[in-house]
């Protein structure tokens, strides 16, 4: 007989002479002669009662029982009594399937920390608040899916291993087979011929320029994927390895960008406050009680959209001290970004038209030559949630554009081939998945929203 | 005004007066006072046919749209006289956005070979067959979200930096922040203290150990992610950089496994004739005659299903002459794996209960203390396409499985944790995801269904 998820038993629509449940019990109640069993199987955040009375043939088992074990069970599903729930079930045969020592087991019932269970990562999915998060990601990330499907975009895998790097950071991890140490430079060429790729090799940051070449071909393309900082800095909202949605349209200005940017990022939060509301629930209970309130916001009104330039000057225009002086010029910094859509627009906020050098060489320069057509969308609570731009298509200010960046054009052949053949405008932006996520739940530290977080010197499990 | 897409624009259910197309030039035929260009977006395999003739005002473009510029248009959408299309284009304005110089340009009308076009894989996109494999590609990605959300799977993210390795093997690449040369091995301690982690770090070979993790939580995970083996071997089947799917399921066992990884391939399968009638086509057509049949077979007939040890008499049944000897014991071969797929069983095998020795520590150690409870789906063509098991859940038997496997235990602790608190039967396989799109296209080198391939000494764009 097939088990069946909790969270179908629990919305099943008449009663069920003999259901199968799998799970792990959360507590138990004793009474005499018969005892109450919460069980999660991780389908849903409501557990199912259980009733095992001393008829059923393993009644001494009962007693091995305890928070955290496995187990797997026969019975009746029947309509509760108990507030709260629909059904229960009463069990007619039951099985301990794996035990958890009460003295041992961490998660007993009772509230601990972040940080404690971040240090037990490997069980903290059968906590409410992670089970809750890591479900709400999974369907944050169909939601990607489905929106860009439902759009035309094709999904495009470009590669994690790469040869160049797309921002011109230098901020990046090797890969290598080449040992680790004793190593000599050679007197002639790159130690890394000797290397499995021949070259030196390192995680990508972004998969944009590759993703360019396919929207190129393809018309309309997003990246999904894992994307890498070797940035030694300790933040809540900073990760060695994040995930990162990027899309790419051919014949698209920073305009349509802008449109497909908010289109986005209100079609995920709709499609997550309508598929879990309970595990949002427990995030606006428990975690931030401002939280129902920023969503519907984001869903209903329309993002402010303003220029660099007006930003700039609304910035100045307060009285507020900021850590970072306000200039035209500035890179904006967290606390512009969150003052914008926090305090002075109380939504999200467009920001387009950046300064040329604090932004990327790809990035098209404006008819004013000193702006370029970026777009970034800053959002309450999190400042950046997305950047991007629409992409240089003219070659000759490309190449002037790399070469003022100190970057080598022969580096990037194939991304400037794409303007010698068939060029044309298009644009595209990146969205930090985790990001969204912390938008989404309130969580505000993104260990949180990753399963097994990589941040210096954090690598277990 | 909003550029359609030429895949909508070819369904259109009627005349439209004013459209604007935006697309490259697959070739342009002259006539006296008008021209005909065929134009393709990336929307779907077939082109649209656009007429322009001399009355357009800047007709004199003209000479400069050859095959591979961009050019956008408008024009009026009517019925086509001519064959094979339903729907053509007059155009009133049009724009020429790049050029393509044609002695320059590397796609002209004609046929290429593979290994020209992964030279430029950057173009490559733009040509009739790669624009169908990656269309494929993504709705097949689509496929396998839809697949596992309908049966209410919650899509993890494994981590792709590990401190662990969960084959054993050693072919992984290492990631570092350490330089590349001159680094001396300390006195005391491991060189990987100064390093961005603090310890050894590796690019994962798999995510399944840490989705069991999170199966014994959420209870039904499956993850879709990037993994890399660090292999110097240059086959048509081995990609350094390749995306695996690996479901984990809670509660269940091995047979539970194999209906899963049967009912999945047939769906994607099924998925993909559905919705890519088109690009599926030209593979049938252009580039294996037997597609159709072998993907109508997979569909149609339950896989086959036998023992390792049925295999084995099977294998020693026949008159064949095997590269590998045959015998109880050893690890299946490519060879084999394909005369029981292709000429025994004519169509997909599931061979269950392999020999210990030759499978990792963390399977299922059946009653008969020589063999685990593995299960492999060998198909047509391709061989393996799906490894699993049903993992050990009981923690003596893993424990000496470690320990026989020469692992320490200690860099297991929160694997081996598992099975001390609420350890319950689970088992997940893992499906290469480059392996299912050969299958599915017939296209017979890795190199060819991921847009930018990773392999030794291959690391461009």
């Amino acid at each position: 007989m097939r088990r069946t998820p909790i969270v179908d038993a629990l919305q099943a629509e008449e009663a069920t002479k003999e259901i199968k449940i799998c799970g792990w019990v959360r507590t138990r109640r004793d009474a005499k002669g018969f005892s109450f069993l919460e069980m999660n199987d991780g389908s849903c955040l409501k557990n199912l009662q259980v009733i095992v009375d001393e008829s059923v043939p393993t009644y001494e088992i009962i007693k091995d029982i305890t928070t955290g074990a496995a187990v797997e069970l026969l019975g009746e599903l029947v309509p509760s009594p108990g507030k709260g729930q629909k059904w229960e079930v009463r069990a007619t045969e039951l099985k301990l399937l794996g035990t958890a020592d009460a003295e041992d087991f961490p998660l007993q019932k009772k509230r601990h920390s972040d940080e404690f269970l971040r240090q037990i990562a490997h069980l903290r999915a059968r906590t409410n608040k992670y089970g809750a998060a890591f479900r709400i990601r999974s369907e944050a990330a169909f939601a990607v899916h489905k929106f860009y499907r439902d759009k035309g975009f094709f999904n495009v895998h470009t590669p994690i291993l790469t040869g160049s790097d797309c921002e011109g950071a230098g901020e990046m991890f090797r890969v290598s087979t080449l040992p680790a140490t004793g190593v000599e430079a050679p007197k002639e060429g790159s130690v890394f011929e000797d290397d499995f790729f021949g070259r030196e090799a390192n995680l990508t940051v972004s998969g944009q320029l590759e993703a360019e070449l396919l929207a190129m071909g393809l018309g309309k393309v997003y990246t999904f994927g894992p994307t890498f900082r070797a940035e030694n800095s300790n933040t809540p909202r900073h990760a060695a390895e994040f995930w990162m949605i990027e899309p790419e349209v051919a014949f698209a200005d920073n305009e349509d960008n802008m449109d497909l940017a908010e289109e986005m990022t209100k079609y995920v939060v709709k499609h997550i406050l309508e598929n879990c509301p309970d595990d949002i629930e427990l995030f606006a209970k428990f975690v931030d009680k401002e939280l129902m309130g920023r969503l519907e916001n984001i869903i209903n009104e329309p993002f402010a959209r303003v220029s660099y330039t007006e930003a700039i000057e609304l910035l100045s225009a307060t009285k507020k001290k900021w850590e970072f002086p306000v200039e035209w010029g500035i890179d904006l910094q967290t606390e512009h970004e969150r003052y914008l859509a926090e305090e002075h627009f109380k939504k999200p906020v467009i920001v387009y038209d950046y300064p040329k050098d604090i932004k990327a060489f790809y990035m098209r320069l404006n008819d004013d030559g000193k702006t370029v057509a970026a777009m970034d969308v800053l959002v309450p609570r999190i400042g950046e949630l997305i950047g991007g731009s629409q992409r240089e298509e003219r070659m000759d200010v490309l190449l002037e554009r790399i070469n003022e960046m100190g970057q080598n054009p022969e580096d990037y052949w194939w991304y400037t081939d794409l303007r010698r053949f068939g060029s044309a405008p298009h644009a595209g932006f990146g969205m930090g998945f985790e990001r969204l996520l912390m938008l989404v739940t309130g969580i505000t530290n993104i260990r949180d929203v990753i399963p097994f977080p990589r941040t210096p010197q954090h690598i277990e499990f």
